[in-house]
């Protein structure tokens, strides 16, 4: 179950203060060039200690690949990779050995397995998302020469939301600031109000909403395996993630179905912006609620999906719990904790995004204009 | 990608308008009682013809087994199934043949196999889902020897909202009226507006809640395979699913980390209604915001969660569309259709929910009190 | 674990005296021409009844298919078939029911499932593997037009050898005696053999050599998913299988490397049969030690294996055994049963043949000349 | 494709002249004492540079875990580890980047992928083997608990043969001679022929056979999953393995079904050296043709198995081949090879065996004593 993944496959392995954070990409298809700094720069994003919103740690996170890559390119062997863990403060969790904090992950994991690592949430810790940022890259690589773009941005944090639509805003401007929320107004808002929290030693949470562009009509999997089935599964495994909608999602049902349906047209009067994804192709949609798919098989629309996260659950104030011994205790957490995962989620959002797509675009046998293998009579 | 689970596996086949529905249940243990009318009876709850709600055709939809079982029970081998399709009016799909249906599946469809039947949706039909009850109402049968208790409802339709927590009704009534809500007030308004849907030959959509007592704490995978995310994959799987959160899923955002987290408590002061499922445990939480899963892992509390459903697409009334050669055409949907999901659809989100639970509980390595294998020395 | 294959997957069910044998086969890609003659043809190739060496049974195992087909073709849905069961005498059992017949699975699934049906095996019956024929007729249906020719035949049964080499026969010739032998001196030897065993009321066992040609290189995964293992797995899940070997297999440890390298040479000099399958390709071996597979990928040569088959377990004579209280018991078959299997698992080991190279060619992601999905812009 | 497994997963990485080899065993229950100790042996049981007989290349191949434990115990976490490739001498592979050395895998790497890593062998390499015998171990100090024992040998090099059958031999002392062969004598016959291979340049196949024993009645599945056909695709999975059968295995074919059946008994007159392993049981066989397993799943009996392996493709002396453009060259291969694989190939078959087994008893649902979770009520 550290496995994600059909064709395309990820299985990580690691916990926030063992020796290492790793995994291995199995099923990327050879001949893809290989640039390594494109993936460490997807790790960066993610990275704490970007800026004041995010935790003070300091973490480098420099990844090192062991296999799969010769002069430069994937060969289609398994790529094994490692982050090393540095800047571990595992004292922090001494006096947390036998105490379960609360809607963390402690309590449960000592029910399943009857032993855990207590330090920094062991397995449970979102420190193991590096691990899907270097596989997400991976991917990126690969969909970049379809082209399929993929750009997640925070859309609300607490009760402050972006206005209107994604169409309404140039979603590149999303990583000029530390919020990553494409309008600057409210991204400035946001990051006022994180502050607040942080100075009461408070959390928070947020939706991060993502749009995928470029995804050609087909690729989707009928019945068990929708396309959006997998989004959301793969978006829900997320640390702290609660809910996932597509498309008007949760707002679906306000509409009927004379107000919702999206009407096929000829795509006669291609907007300019729509050229680059979908020029070639007769028919269109006239609106796209939706959300680029239907009956689980993308329509050559944009996809666009919603991911929302609990606030963080680590508070640098005092909570009562209890311990393993079911007495009650106060729970002084230490350590150096993120106010709002939400900056951090985006980059993550992203990598699961890209993994899910490439991996659907490889079960549905779509050919990319990378160097493929010569199965044809040589 | 027409096969369901990881240990308790149904695999199903079938479409609208061929000659049967059907499927495999693999992996279900052996020494389950089988019984039949209770499957029979799942079936039914989701038949169409129930009320004036829902569409007047008449299936009779009565499963035949054909493997798997042996003086009525279980025997550890796959359990085959076949339901015959009756009653099938494919002249109604005449017409509609190089037509793409606004927000079906038919250009998708198209679009990745080259070929579709076109006979009242075929295999992208929500006449699939029979398979899924019966599978489901199989778990169930299962689930009920530990016990583990499942109930959904219809929480919302259009903008008609069940109101409060599902801790406020009497869950079972939901099955005492039409609209499979639990507050007779507030069926019937929904039941008004459906009908006045169906009137103007237009749909409407829904949510479904859903409520899972009596898992014990350590069902669930870390990472990719938590019980949320495949709770979630399930329920997105399901024709005219749009959204799905567990706990407080989309309103998470709205509250701080220290209004969210769930404290844990010593387990003195047991409400009534809660000894039947947790009494022998030492700890609980004092709040269920988490929804019963924390890290991926379920905690002992009650599983909750909700599903979106859009509008149904068929609308008895004009609209316009392209036809396969691309060329504007005029659509008239023939045939008899739902003016709404939701009630049809509750019964499907049980299905799947004791499916995935099962499947689950499996993979954890918890034992039912049936017959199991003697593996230990003869 | 009643699911075979990656892509391209049979599930089957059924027992020997259920209702009916079954299964589905999904992942075969739309646009094949479904010819049901040719695949009810495979089905009485390994029928019982067709012969004085096989049993008397008259199975009509007349097979229905019930979804994934419109029009003549597949559709790319799941393709869900029965085949019921008629003729069965489970009278024959009754005295059987606690009682653990030598060399058969009875006291295993006993163990195993703590639950049996003892009627003709039940599961564990070879009648299972009707689900195999269907599986592989259709597999070969896809395979014909690459072309992939797949052919088996009997090479030894006791101690009756085929001499030679496969090459030194017409491998068509197998067909036109009841023993599946190509060489008619051969075969009546191995038919005198067997009626020996059948009028002491005694079994015998043998060897089928199947050979595969049309294979481009390029065909199998590294590692763990090499192709002969795949084709192993296969053969050593066919009822009584005892082993498996390829290329010169277990007499591979006789010839030292310099004797048994297949040294590669320009394709110049092209036998006049060898035109059809590798005319196109610059390079070919002098030799073919390796079975056409090298590193667990095809190399554009012949595949050919063998696998070995024990005696039938039932005998029409007496033997003594226990019963599931643990006591002596004299045990006395009744029923109708093969004295060979041999000429009955030819097609089987075909079937399995066709299943695992088609499945394994669509792995490699190489294309079929039927309707394929227009994945292109449309 | 380079995952192996159901429950127990092993997933390996690395090339022979890469970075690393490594991999992530996932599945692994919680609670294993993990002896670090005795896994480095196992890696020392395979590691080059053991006697004459094998490459005197000198690899340490050291272990470090990465990962899944916790106090000196698995935490059910995935467990990742690395060994650093250390002495490899790349340059000696300069001359042959275009080349096709005949029977390895070059050609068909480069069919497939388009594109390889030539330094010795890349991917296809056996080192690829030392993360297999890292998963072995893991899952032999599990399967020490039930006890679960497993011993395999060399029982075959070139013609000559060891005597008899392995009940005739203390199997422990295969470990006291350089090809692991249970008998002096004969191991000395072995080693004689090897070491001419050697001096000529050339090199020499044979067979090893593997006991297992201790496994309970009830492990393997039905069908598809057969034990038997599970292990025998592990065992093809091994570099240069060219078969493999099971109890009489090819030999079955000359036996009639009276003189082949294992006749079930009371286990009432209980051997010395079988206590150990069926003292409980009321139900033994007489014989054990059937190699332990009966319908796929094992009977209690000892499981034993036969593996096939060809003569080391890379001579030291000159071979004709072509190169990448089809055009005849002369190889003259260099580097430090093995004359023999069967003494080096002992611990891999061991290897897979016990990841195999303890695979299918997870399966099985098997517990063995160690700490297992807490999953009734707490």
């Amino acid at each position: 179950m550290n496995t994600f993944g059909n064709i395309f496959k990820l299985t990580s392995f690691g916990e926030s203060h063992g020796a290492a954070i790793g995994g291995v990409v199995d099923g990327c298809p050879a001949g893809i060039s290989f640039d390594k700094d494109f993936i460490q720069n997807e790790l960066s994003r993610r990275r704490p200690g970007q800026s004041e919103l995010t935790t003070p740690r300091e973490e480098k996170d420099s990844v090192e690949f062991l296999s799969g890559l010769y002069e430069g390119k994937t060969t289609g062997a398994p790529i094994g990779f490692i982050i090393r863990n540095e800047n571990q403060h595992s004292a922090d969790y001494d006096d947390m050995k036998d105490i379960f904090r609360p809607s963390h992950a402690d309590y449960t994991y000592q029910m399943k397995y009857g032993i855990r690592d207590p330090r920094g949430g062991g397995r449970s810790s979102a420190r193991e998302t590096i691990a899907r940022c270097v596989g997400g890259a991976i991917a990126k690589l690969a969909l970049k020469e379809y082209p399929v773009i993929i750009q997640a941005f925070t859309s609300q944090v607490g009760d402050i939301w972006l206005q209107g639509d994604y169409r309404d805003y140039d979603l590149k401007l999303a990583e000029s600031n530390a919020i990553r929320c494409p309008d600057m107004q409210t991204a400035s808002e946001m990051e006022a109000l994180i502050k607040e929290m942080k100075s009461r030693g408070d959390t928070i949470g947020g939706v991060i909403t993502c749009v995928i562009q470029g995804v050609p009509p087909g690729v989707g999997e009928p019945v068990f395996g929708k396309l959006h089935a997998a989004l959301g599964s793969a978006m829900l495994s997320i640390n702290a993630a609660k809910g996932f909608d597509y498309g008007d999602g949760f707002e679906a049902p306000l509409y009927t179905g004379s107000e919702h349906n999206d009407a096929f047209m000829p795509n006669r009067n291609l907007k300019k912006n729509d050229a680059k994804f979908r020029k070639n192709r007769p028919i269109t949609t006239r609106t796209n609620y939706s959300g680029g798919i239907q009956g689980g098989i993308s329509n050559g629309q944009d996809i666009y999906f919603r991911v929302a996260f609990k606030s963080v659950a680590t508070l640098l104030r005092e909570q009562y719990t209890v311990d393993i011994h079911g007495n009650v205790t106060l729970l002084h957490a230490k350590g150096r904790h993120d106010p709002c995962v939400l900056p951090r989620a985006v980059p993550i959002v992203e990598a699961m995004a890209a993994m899910t797509l490439f991996d659907y675009m490889l079960l549905a046998g779509i050919r990319a204009p990378f160097n493929t293998p010569c199965l044809s009579p040589m």
